[in-house]
């Protein structure tokens, strides 16, 4: 996220390449989402911090929606960059890394991931469309990690179930802080979920 | 539903009191929302269904917005009295018939129950408050029945975790129809879901 360059940069209306100026605007945007929801993301405040006109940023994202779309996306992207698993270590671990990276992410970005979930996620299409393939791409983490590229659809359900699963249950540690459930328990709890849950829906169903 | 005179009502231009033709708006809402999504929910296409002026129809709902919540608090209160829990059954068996009652509530709505889930739970604060409000209700039907009104976090994260877990299955199984699962089994993996999940959650946590 840091430029390489070895000269320290200007804080404000400095004359920024087009690429630059956006990519400042989204991580400014990204910066706020985390302590506001992006309903309240205003594109004066954002055009404020950028020591730039209202009008320049519109010259950058023809819209607020165009501006909430890309720091959505690129919220998603951070966080899918977060809990990458890294391929070196055995699945469970993998599992491990991944869940206590997704917990910390959301500890530490609630407002960003509850827009991503929930208010992103609403009625607009493009902002649900990044919602679904963030959710995809963590199920195909673990078809892949379990050796499933096309699994059986209940084993489908039971990955994509725990991703929302693992959302709402972070969701509601983050908002109702419990003294008799930390961390390392939470953490714990989505881990033994995703196992117990992928163990069953592999499992012929005893269908009564 | 349906009204209990046994005179026909005319379809249209008729003088309604103004419960009766709130309740009337709401319902053609209701219908209209069982296949199309809530911001497609267009103010004109429900007044003309009701043959009244699209003026009168603000008379009773000061805002598109506040005609959607009526909509949307309608649609929750209808899915819950669907799924509501038969006192009479033992747990295993009021289990499942609230998740069968779950699953068909859902297949017959499926664009009112995405919305009440992603769309309306969207950035709209008072439509977010519906949903939690459902969300919460079905977790405390569970936790009475398995007689823990103030259950352990853990508890409490599995069972509202499962309620997550159950609406992205059968809104991914609506999506993707299965040749592989049927309804049955759509009800099979919900129910194993929860008692798998509880079971596992009431279990003192084996932390490594």
């Amino acid at each position: 996220m840091v430029s390489a360059d070895s000269e320290p940069r200007p804080p404000a209306r400095t004359r920024l390449d087009p690429e630059a100026r956006r990519t400042q605007l989204v991580e400014l945007g990204l910066e706020m989402l985390s302590t506001r929801p992006l309903n309240q993301l205003a594109i004066e405040d954002i055009a404020a911090a950028a020591g730039i006109s209202r009008g320049l940023l519109f010259h950058y994202f023809p819209s607020k929606r165009d501006f909430h779309e890309a720091v959505v996306r690129a919220a998603a992207a951070d966080m899918l960059a977060r809990t990458a698993p890294d391929p070196g270590l055995p699945f469970i671990e993998q599992l491990r890394a991944g869940v206590e990276a997704f917990v910390d992410y959301v500890s530490e970005n609630p407002a960003a991931y509850v827009s991503l979930v929930r208010g992103a996620a609403g009625s607009d299409p493009a902002l649900q469309a990044i919602f679904d393939q963030t959710r995809t791409e963590i199920c195909h983490r673990v078809f892949e990690r379990i050796g499933a590229e096309k699994p059986p659809t209940r084993v489908r359900l039971a990955v994509r179930g725990w991703v929302a699963f693992s959302e709402e249950a972070v969701i509601d540690w983050i908002s109702e802080p419990a003294s008799d459930l930390d961390r390392t328990d939470l953490i714990d709890l989505l881990d033994a979920a995703l196992v117990t849950l992928v163990a069953m829906a592999a499992a012929p169903p005893t269908s009564g």
